[in-house]
């Protein structure tokens, strides 16, 4: 089969096209030929070598795909064979074919566009978890998160307004901040000409939010930290601005905080098919009924992989990035 | 009344004994004829000036008294009057005479020491809270504490564990290192001779503590970090050494550490009537029955105030300084 490989860890060009044999389903695993795959900022991290894929997974990028199950492992219900699934995969997903276990499935109905299945499982599970159960989301509390117009920012304001939470948001451009309001951000930061920790306290009257969905950390955390009224949650779940925060412990006592974070990918098979099976109950149908629809931006034939990651490096996208492999 | 004053902020000696008016309590309040108060460090923090009294609290120092209630509010039950109580106060300790409101009392039964009884209720109300409500320690687990032969640290152990936890300690010197495995501590590492980090690592099989409940802050959290387990907690009382952390975020994502912590004395009236409640039925028959006694170093008497607090922050006491008042 055809999947994108890379020799050495680097920049965007060092993916190509190349042929390897098609992976075998282990017995809890499907094997799913791939219409679209997801291009996720971790797949970028990893070509760059700085995110290993943990012991056992395949060696391709691809956290995510939708497509169809040609084939089952023996501990598979028999029924799945022919369906058409949205998958979180252990990696693989740039390749015509991928496996992934059937407990991290889910099921794309008639009338549900693949594109789209594709474009959903890992921004899904990281803000679910993350949001909800991690961060304890309320209805009627207020959430932050940065990046508002990349996959992890338009899922988290489209879910956290689904659940009733309002909805605060920063991004870097003007354009940015529209498409984050016309999602459902109740307010939209341009950080690049407001200092967000004033614009989060005069909107919420001083008393600040409840939520923080970090991705950014380095010299954020303490930023954020100011925004959280009281007894608030602040959730990391990347770096992207630095590795290292600085805390004033007194305002973690005396607001009551709480900082904690997550990565799902080392999560065992048995945490992640609970976490399906959670949001296959209480968020799939949003998008499978077309109430939510994931956020788009370009996609690109499986062969320009390279250029999907260039164009996510370029933080220049408005939702996710595909990459079309059979559509 | 008697009572102990001081002008300005400053060092022990600024305390010394005063005539000020008897406190009335109001409608929810008891008024206790004081015959022990409990020291403790914060007290010395607000005699320096660094931790103001909160709005309406007396200025008085002292959080902890046991004694005989004396006059009751009009929301009091009345059977109250008479009776011995230990109670968290909102200040004002250091006194003859001392209001509290009547649910942050708990009723000191015939027989049991009424000195032992002031010595518990600011330890009880902070180690319960901290370790078992924000850190949700369960029995099994392994907590780690700083300072074990301080207030909190002993208090800390015994609780630990009387509720099934293993405790990991650490100690200035080898008395108090003897000091914290008499009380029950597994593990006392004397952090003068030995990395704690490498030695609970060592002791824990390289698997880590759960829960950390720290009162030095400081570059401690990093170390604390360290010795954390997947999943473990860090809960903050105090920052004996310092107020800035720095943390290093991916290893909160990888390990899914949560960080938290709290002050106690700002709280609501109604969460610490909570608070004492949830004592009253879990823990409370501990002390009353003799199964656990707090710690008791030396005792002073009201007028040398001075005396208990030079003695605290020459950090030489194991266990609880108090006042006697009206043994």
């Amino acid at each position: 089969m055809k999947a994108i490989g890379f020799a050495a860890p680097g920049g965007p060009d060092v993916l190509h096209l190349e042929d390897v044999a098609v992976p075998k389903p282990g017995p809890d695993d499907v094997l799913i030929k791939v219409a679209y795959s997801g291009v996720n900022r971790p797949d970028c991290i990893q070509r760059a070598g700085h995110y290993p894929a943990p012991p056992g997974a395949s060696p391709i990028l691809g956290l995510e795909v939708a497509g169809q199950v040609v084939a089952v492992g023996s501990n598979v219900p028999r029924e799945m064979l022919g369906s058409v699934v949205a998958a979180l995969t252990p990696g693989g997903g740039y390749a015509q074919y991928c496996t992934a276990p059937w407990r991290h499935c889910l099921a794309v109905p008639d009338g549900m566009d693949v594109k789209h299945a594709a474009a959903l499982p890992e921004t899904l599970f990281t803000v679910w978890h993350n949001v909800f159960e991690r961060g304890l989301a309320r209805d009627g509390e207020t959430l932050l998160v940065h990046g508002g117009t990349s996959g992890i920012g338009t899922m988290a304001i489209m879910l956290a307004k689904a659940f009733d939470l309002n909805v605060i948001t920063t991004c870097g451009d003007k354009a940015k901040c529209e498409a984050a309001r016309a999602l459902g951000a109740d307010l939209a930061i341009n950080y690049r000409e407001e200092d967000f920790v004033e614009a989060v306290k005069a909107h919420t009257g001083g008393k600040g939010v409840d939520i923080v969905l970090d991705m950014v950390s380095g010299d954020y955390v303490a930023r954020n930290l100011q925004c959280l009224a009281e007894d608030g949650r602040h959730v990391t779940i990347a770096v992207l601005g630095g590795a290292k925060a600085e805390l004033f412990m007194p305002l973690v006592m005396m607001k009551r905080l709480t900082l904690t974070g997550s990565t799902l990918r080392p999560r065992s098979d048995a945490f992640k098919a609970a976490l399906a099976d959670e949001i296959a109950q209480n968020a799939w149908s949003l998008f499978t009924d077309g109430e939510l629809s994931p956020v788009m931006d370009q996609s690109f034939p499986l062969a320009e992989a390279a250029a999907a990651h260039a164009r996510m490096e370029s933080s220049a996208h408005i939702g996710k990035i595909m990459l079309e492999v059979a559509p």
